[in-house]
């Protein structure tokens, strides 16, 4: 298959402990940065309550919209636990018990503690694809292009590593940051034209405060290194002109 | 006004950063526990990019189905921060100097340094309401039930105090924690039948790895504390039946 340069993801992350604020969400910016690598692009991130109906409906509209959808929560033991039953009912397939699944789940625990809350995480949509976890036995799956991850940030990243043939990416995602010890007005217009310049590539601005100084840091990004390059020429140039430090972060 | 006993809202992150995973987004969880504070809930959270109809879409769909919408990011001086022309696109408003915001920023900056680029933070929708900040001075703004608030997590801290009085709340949202020394497979029954027999309640089950054990946390919500009271020791009796040790964290 050839690569497709423009690959895009959404996440859905599954939990009311995030909606409350109890937790704070790491996963996005995990997922984000590992997609990044592999050239998929997040467009959107939604945060949801643990209702059947409300992530039926997210599902099927942004599996529609983006090349692949990645949820994350929702697919532990407990009665809160409702991502692999909803995710049936979004595709419309039989929720049971995942036979390969099952025998790895009992082959993880020893003789007797394979109890009926443990097998409940083995009942998934029929013929889902397992992502395999390597810390904590119980996988993951996937149905197309809908991706069920746990919420536990430990164990989802080493689940990561197992998805990687699964996902075709375009291009990485290239980045490059320039900081600066200034503040975003000395810089507006003048980063405005780059942008204008160069209207492909995502130039970002964002203010940092580290050891007591003021700073801007541009993050310039693009699959394409000599647009980056170029940009990044751009706005060394205005830099020098204004006599502006460029800061190590 | 008599107090609602169910206000909801909505938050939309606005910003490149926090998709491509390079900036993890704090201010949701901030906001959150604030509102809870208030008695307002938060339905749903979205991060999307900083696309100038992505944003007018996602503020007019959701400022219709919740009594709130809070926006972070954006409102900076550079070419990146379109929240306020959005939001006046948005509700078709005109996109002009504010002069209430225009005075306060010109008495905070030194004669000379209300440049053109700062001078972008007080164009906003034709009557905005302001949202003052005490840190930095550039105010944050509302129009109807939109709350445009900035990204940088402790300016957005410091200006939440100010909308207090701007936002109706419902009857506060409590919550007790109670945490065990299990795992979810052990309690995953019991806790479902205490959800069965408590269906206005919600209880979440979060699972903790601490100085080396495993843990649950139960996490019980509701806006009336006999319900929760009631959960709780349909709880601890059958943590008490099976020998679960409760532990604090």
């Amino acid at each position: 298959m050839t690569k497709n340069t423009k690959v895009n993801a959404a996440i859905l992350i599954i939990g009311n402990e995030i909606l409350s604020g109890r937790t704070q969400d790491t996963n996005t910016s995990t997922i984000a940065q590992w997609l990044n690598l592999i050239g998929v692009k997040v467009n959107e991130v939604r945060v949801i309550p643990d209702i059947e109906k409300i992530i039926i409906e997210n599902v099927n509209h942004l599996r529609k919209i983006n090349d692949y959808v990645f949820t994350t929560g929702g697919i532990g033991p407990t009665h809160d636990d409702i991502t692999a039953q909803s995710i049936s009912k979004a595709f419309r397939l039989k929720y049971e018990i995942h036979k390969e699944a099952f025998k790895i789940l009992e082959a993880y625990y020893k003789v007797g503690e394979f109890n009926e809350g443990r097998q409940k995480m083995v009942w998934m949509p029929k013929n889902a694809n397992l992502i395999l976890n390597p810390t904590s036995g119980a996988p993951g799956f996937n149905v197309q292009n809908v991706f069920c991850l746990p919420g536990v940030p430990s164990i989802l990243k080493a689940m990561l590593g197992g998805l990687k043939d699964k996902i075709i990416g375009g291009e990485p995602i290239l980045s490059h940051t320039i900081s600066l010890r200034t503040v975003e007005s000395e810089i507006s217009d003048s980063l405005t034209s780059v942008q204008d310049n160069n209207k492909d590539v995502e130039i970002g601005s964002y203010p940092f405060f580290q050891a007591g100084k003021l700073g801007v840091s541009i993050v310039i990004r693009s699959e394409d290194k000599l647009k980056i390059d170029k940009c990044s020429s751009e706005i060394l140039k205005f830099v020098n002109q204004k006599k502006i430090e460029v800061v190590i972060r």
